[in-house]
Formats: structure tokens, C-alpha cells, sequence
């Protein structure tokens, strides 16, 4: 979820509520359905900015209009009893103590379900929405990131686990022997602590991380505990798998505590033939503005210059933005041997990973992945909602737990159970 | 609420919760409680580090640990119906596009029932925690206070009203022409917009204030809809409202758009003696370390180095702080010609404005503020949790309404409703 569908056509899809992505009720039921479905989590992506695409595709998008991580993902924490909530924040464009102190607090509220998505904000219109006129280069901005996160999880470890002896009868609220004072002062952050709220109920709440480039992937191998990794191509996806965690070998770090979970937009039909009118009605809702608005926006320069009846010509530049969403753009035109245009309508709608197909096909394919170091598990995104979702739920799920690749119930109640990654000790109080 | 007592002995009081600023469901219960007692609205207030006291009175802080606003009242928000949500957020430590998105997300998500309390952040740890060696000075925060407020209010006006169309059609999801760019460039400030959300319920959240300084009652008179007050000696309170209440007159703006709410602590009991037996318990829990501390902080400077069986010394200096707590502390010593540790202990519970008493006391004292131009309302405290609340709704609210001076239902959906505010026009898009 991003929080509802990726697709640009989702909205106007037949029987789709069209604002899906800013009903806090809607919200509310599909937060519950993914629950029903034992999903590990709830993710939220975030922008810092109305996305930079041009007015005539921005007045097409069903995203202009959004929650705020935060705000959202609490008011779903009491509506909901299981599952994880992950929100996107950027260490580009917040403070740490900030970050810290939010994240600790959704995992308290939540008992322990909360993730961070650490992001670099690769968005140059959020720049100018804080006071900078211009956007950090890429190499900075994960330089920034890598200190951040020591920064927040150094935070996070303000106070052991039983700090807090609340002692009515001496007066004695907490020990002050269990409080640390971080003192942390590096290039890019200065922060003194403590956090001035106790450690949160996951040690950690769980590090999620998105990115391909080479930077992107260290930090990952670094700190990272969940990877939401590009789909599609599975020769492409193991060699990323293989990647990631030959660099947590060499790291020192065990492989089976950062999850590869690539993104996949599921179509769901009783028969092939009526998944794929599924899907070709849902590519039928975008508008072609909105099409060569997004591979401007992947590519990282305006696409409506090129011929539109002509390949993509071979020197688009690159850019100081995220690096993945133009290689991915370039390799799909070129292997479909694809006009722009034919490129707009197919990254329009979305041009990552895919399964069309029945509750068996789909599960064959997940099957593969997973049996094959492609990944650890995936990041599931549907076509348009209420009915892709419900569709996923009361067909693909049964069939996964018939296989037992998936769970039937939720065996713990944090975000960490459900993914098998192990609590972190304090820093500061290894023992506690 | 702030969320919960402001009395230092209020988690050892018999009976009550020790861990009530830091337990989701008993927040929970504490919300609904408000609710059924018709109250306009929970309010957080909030810090941006560990209290700045000596670790002997830190440790026996019952709000050392405490739930971020943001994510406490988003969460509170799907488990409450009608009952405000009014959290702190400071100028001086983040930045306007998150403030200005986070609000209006909250006020979506209850349906119209967010308030931002405005602060400039007094607590000098506070600048430790955000990269800043030195705290910035007092003018220099109210006057970046003044330029946040136009931009987070101008943020909120990015779309008017109608601008969502979600017409599925013709695939127009936004009318281009109702969306307005910020574009804000001053003194301490630069934000493009727009903001990434629509507009909220409330056109604006109310706008909340406190300060007694002179700049913080000038920006109240400018743009507060609601001021939390000093409570304690009654013609002060109505100096106080008449000069707010006259710089509004001087703006050009209606008096009656802008509330007067003090800080009253309120201890119930059925004959004035039990309700002191009940204060006199109350106080006689707070630790003297705790006393002398929080005498500390609202002067601004170390008072365990004053002869404590002495007056406070006449040279206290004005610090970069809050002024009005140094203010208040002084005054306080001089009327009960106090010594420093009667001050101490006085100050170390709670010493701002309080009514103790029978409900038909209470009631009394409150007519008279609120019939003599003293205030608009109050801002109730309750001594301890949850005994101190649960006396309030079910013994002074049924007198306050028997009186004829406090609402039996609520009237409308939204935080404005319940205070008699007007909604704000978009000043962009003034018909609508």
C-alpha cells in the first residue's frame, strides 16, 4: 500500500472509491482486511512535496491528497490489533530527535508494530518546501542518512528496558543510573538526548529501507532489517538478492535479519483470461498525460520532448535524483523494444514488478521467488481497491497457506515476530 | 490535560495511576471521560527534551516518559467522537511544511476537531536536541513565530475548498485553477507549497496560544483563537483580558473570536473540608527535591543555592526563558511572604491558578470569572487520575449545567463549533 493503489488508473476504475487514498474510514477497512489477511505490515510511502510532474498529469492524480504517516498510521493503531504500520520519513528533511521521538511513540501506541522507511527524499521540489534552493546531492543525502540512523537508534536507547520502576512509595520514578545522555556530535548532526520517551517496545522499531543505488545498497547492508527491492526481472531480482547479502557477510551481520521484500502489483482472476482484462481495463483509465508525466518524473527529465512514436534516445542524462526509477525505465523500453509512447502507457499505470494471473499462477510465482534467493517475501500492491485487495485476501491468501508458505495466524504480536528479526539489545544497557 | 496532571505528586496520590502519561488505553479512558463530560477539547501540552531540572527531581517526574502529540492524539482521535484535539507544536524547532500538514492531517482524520497550541519552546535543552549550541533569543523566536503562523495557515489555503473533484470521467481528480502556490520568502523563512493535503475540515485548526509576555499577548491578539491564561488571583485574570481583549479592538478584530482560557487546577469533594483533606494529601506527596526544582525552572536559575528558610533574594535575573513563570513564582513568594522552601513546596506540586472545594464552590468561582470579564472559560487541571477527573465530570459538570453555564450536549461536529469560532475563508480563494 502506498497507502492505496500505485496504479495512476486506480481511481477511475470501475466500482473503485475514488478517494480511497484520503478516507480515513476506507482506510480504516482496508487496514482491517490486510489484518484478516495476516499481513506483516501496513507501508506507507511519503512525499514531502505535491509530486513533481507536470499540472496537466498532477490534476490526474489520486495521491495529490494524503495523510501524513504519522497522523494516519496512529488513528489506524487502535482501529487494529496485528499488524505493522510502516511509515516513510525523510533524514533529509527532519530532525532526528523528531524521527525518534515519533517513531517510539507509534510503537508504544501500537504495542510494539512500528517500522521506519528511511528515505533520502529524492523529490528536488521538497527542497524548496524547507528553506533550500537547492536539493543535497545524492552522496551527501546518504551520508546525512547513515548518521541519522545512528543518531535515532542511539535516541531510542535513552533508557534501559526497566528504567521506569515507578516506586509511588519512595517518590523514585526512574533510575537516572538507566538514562544515557548521547552526546552526539558528527559532521552532519548535533544532538544531545536523552529521547524523552522510554525505549520503544520493539528495542528498535523495525528499519525498512527502499533504494538500488550503490550507496543505497551499503547503508541497506548496514542497517537495514527489511529491503523493499525493485520486482520484476528475477535474474535482475537474485543478483540484487545475492548482492545485499554477500555485503551483510562480509559486514559480519546474519543474512536471515534483513528481509528482501521486492514490490509486486497483484491482478487477481478466477481464469488468466479475466485477470488480463483486469489489468487491461485498469491501463485503460490512464490518461496519457499522466503517462508521460511519470517516465519524466522516473527518467528525472521532461519526456514530453521526445518523439513520441520513437525509442527513447540513448543520452538522457543522469540526474541528482533517485538513480533506480531511470535504469528501470531505460531497461523497459529497451527490452520491449518500446516507443515513448508505448513506455508513458506502460510506466503510467506502473511500470515496476507484476503477477497477472489466478490464485494458483500467482502462488507458483511467489513460490519460485521465494524458493530461489530471489526474496524473502513481498511487498504487495493492488490494482484498485476496495476489490483487488479483497480479491488477494479471500483468493490468493488460502492458496499460499494450503502451500504453507504463509502463516494462518499471527504467532506474536510485534512487527519483529511476524518477520523473525531479533530484538536488538541497548546499546548502552546490554543487559536490558 | 497536559495529558495528565500537572501536579508533581499526582502518580503517588492513593489510587492513582503512576503510569497515566504513559499508558495508551488509560489515555484512552481519560478521553472518553472528557468527552462525556461535554468538554470542548483534551489538550497536550508538550516538551522537546528531558526536563530541564536537576536529576533529583527528574527521577521522580511522572512525565519524563511521555507520548508525542502528534501520534497520541491520532490515535486518540478514532476512539473519541466529538472531543477537540489541541496539540503543541513549536515554531522554533520545525519547520512549517510538516506543522501546517501534520494539523491539517489530524483535523481529517477526527473531522474537524484539531487545534495547534503555538510555541516558541522556552526549555533551553530543547535547542541541544536540534543542533543549536545557543538558544535563540526570546524576541527573535516570537518574531520567526509571527512568519510561521502566515505560512502554515497560508499552506493550509493551497486548495480551496471544491478543488477535489474526482471526477472518474473525464479523469480529472483536481481543478488546477483551485490549487494556489505559496511561494513564501521572508526574514526566517523560505516555503514554495503547496501543501500535499487538502484543506482542512476547519479551514484552519484553532489557533492556540499562551505567553503573557509582551510580544506573546500581542501575536495572541493578532492570531490566537484561543489563549491558555495564568489563572490564580482574579483581577489580574481581568487586566489580562481586558488588554488582550483591547489590542484586538485596536486590530480590528471581533473580541469574541478570540477565548480566554486560565489554567485551574480543580480538586473536588463533597464538603470543602474533604476537598482540602484531598489537596493537603495531594501536596504532602510531592518530594521536597521535586519542589525546589520546579522552583528552579520557573526562575530560571538554580534556587538550591538560596538560604531556604530565607525570602527568595530580590536579584533573581531575567533569563532567555518563559517570563511569566519567573514572574509568577516572584509575585507568589512576596504575597504569602513565603520562605524559599514554602515557596519550593508550593511551586513544587502545583502552583498556578486552582479552585478547591465543593462542586457548588467551584461552580461559584467559576461564574464569577467567567461573568466578569476574568476569562471566557477555563483550562481544567485535575489533581489525580483518574479519581480527580472522574469527580469532575460526575459532580461539577451536572451543577455547571444545572446553572445554565455549560453546554448538556454538544451542539456541532467540530473543535470551532464547540468554542463559537468562525471557520477562517480561504485567502486565496474567498468564495469558498
Amino acid at each position: 500500500m502506498r497507502p492505496v493503489s500505485i496504479h495512476t488508473g486506480a481511481w477511475r476504475y470501475p466500482g473503485a472509491w475514488p478517494d480511497a487514498n484520503f478516507n480515513f474510514r476506507h482506510l480504516v477497512r482496508l487496514a482491517q482486511t490486510l489484518e484478516r489477511g495476516r499481513f506483516d505490515a501496513f507501508f506507507m510511502a511519503d512525499h514531502l512535496a505535491v509530486l513533481n510532474m507536470p499540472i496537466d498529469a498532477l490534476k490526474r492524480s489520486h495521491t495529490v491528497t494524503s495523510f501524513e504517516p504519522f497522523t494516519l498510521l496512529s488513528a489506524l493503531a487502535p482501529c487494529t490489533e496485528r499488524i505493522g504500520l510502516v511509515a516513510t520519513a525523510s533524514t533529509t528533511f527532519d530532525e532526528p530527535y523528531h524521527i525518534a521521538r515519533r517513531f517510539a511513540s507509534l510503537d508504544h501506541i501500537s504495542g510494539g508494530r512500528a517500522g521506519w522507511n528511511i528515505v533520502t527524499t529524492s523529490n528536488p521540489d521538497a527542497a524548496l518546501n524547507f528553506g533550500l534552493e537547492e536539493h543535497r546531492e545524492h552522496g551527501d543525502r546518504y551520508r546525512r542518512a547513515r548518521e541519522f540512523y545512528d543518531v535515532v537508534t542511539g535516541l531510542w536507547d535513552s533508557f534501559a528496558d526497566d528504567a521506569f520502576v515507578r516506586d509511588a512509595e519512595s517518590g523514585l520514578y526512574f533510575d537516572p543510573a538507566r538514562m544515557h545522555v548521547l552526546n552526539h556530535k558528527g559532521p552532519y548532526l548535533s544532538v544531545r538526548g536523552p529521547l524523552n520517551i522510554a525505549r520503544p517496545v520493539q528495542g528498535w522499531p523495525v528499519i525498512v529501507q527502499a533504494g538500488a543505488s550503490e550507496p543505497g545498497r551499503q547503508l541497506a547492508a548496514e542497517t537495514a532489517e527489511v529491503v523493499f527491492a525493485a520486482g520484476g526481472n528475477i535474474d535482475a531480482a537474485r543478483a540484487f538478492y545475492a548482492d545485499v547479502k554477500g555485503r551483510m557477510d562480509r559486514l559480519g551481520r546474519d543474512r536471515d535479519h534483513l528481509k528482501i521484500l521486492p514490490g509486486v502489483l497483484v491482478t487477481v482472476g478466477d481464469t488468466m483470461a479475466e485477470a488480463q482484462e483486469k489489468r487491461a481495463l485498469l491501463d485503460s483509465r490512464v490518461h496519457y498525460d499522466s503517462g508521460i508525466a511519470s517516465l519524466s518524473v522516473m527518467l528525472g527529465t521532461d519526456a514530453s520532448r521526445f518523439d513520441p512514436d520513437a525509442p527513447l534516445p540513448d543520452d538522457i542524462p543522469e540526474t541528482n535524483e533517485s538513480k533506480s526509477g531511470r535504469e528501470r525505465a531505460i531497461a523497459l523500453g529497451r527490452e520491449g523494444n518500446l516507443t515513448v509512447r508505448q513506455l508513458a502507457q506502460k510506466v503510467g499505470g506502473y511500470g515496476g514488478g507484476q503477477i497477472t494471473g489466478t490464485p494458483a499462477n500467482i502462488a507458483d510465482t511467489m513460490q519460485e521467488w521465494l524458493e530461489t534467493e530471489a526474496c524473502d517475501g513481498f511487498n504487495v500492491m493492488f490494482p484498485f481497491l476496495p476489490a483487488g485487495l479483497d480479491d488477494f485476501v479471500t483468493k490468493v491468501v488460502p492458496e499460499l497457506q494450503r502451500r504453507g508458505i504463509f502463516r494462518r495466524e499471527y504467532e506474536g504480536t510485534t512487527l519483529r515476530e511476524h518477520l523473525g528479526l531479533p530484538r536488538p539489545a541497548n546499546r548502552f544497557f546490554p543487559a536490558g
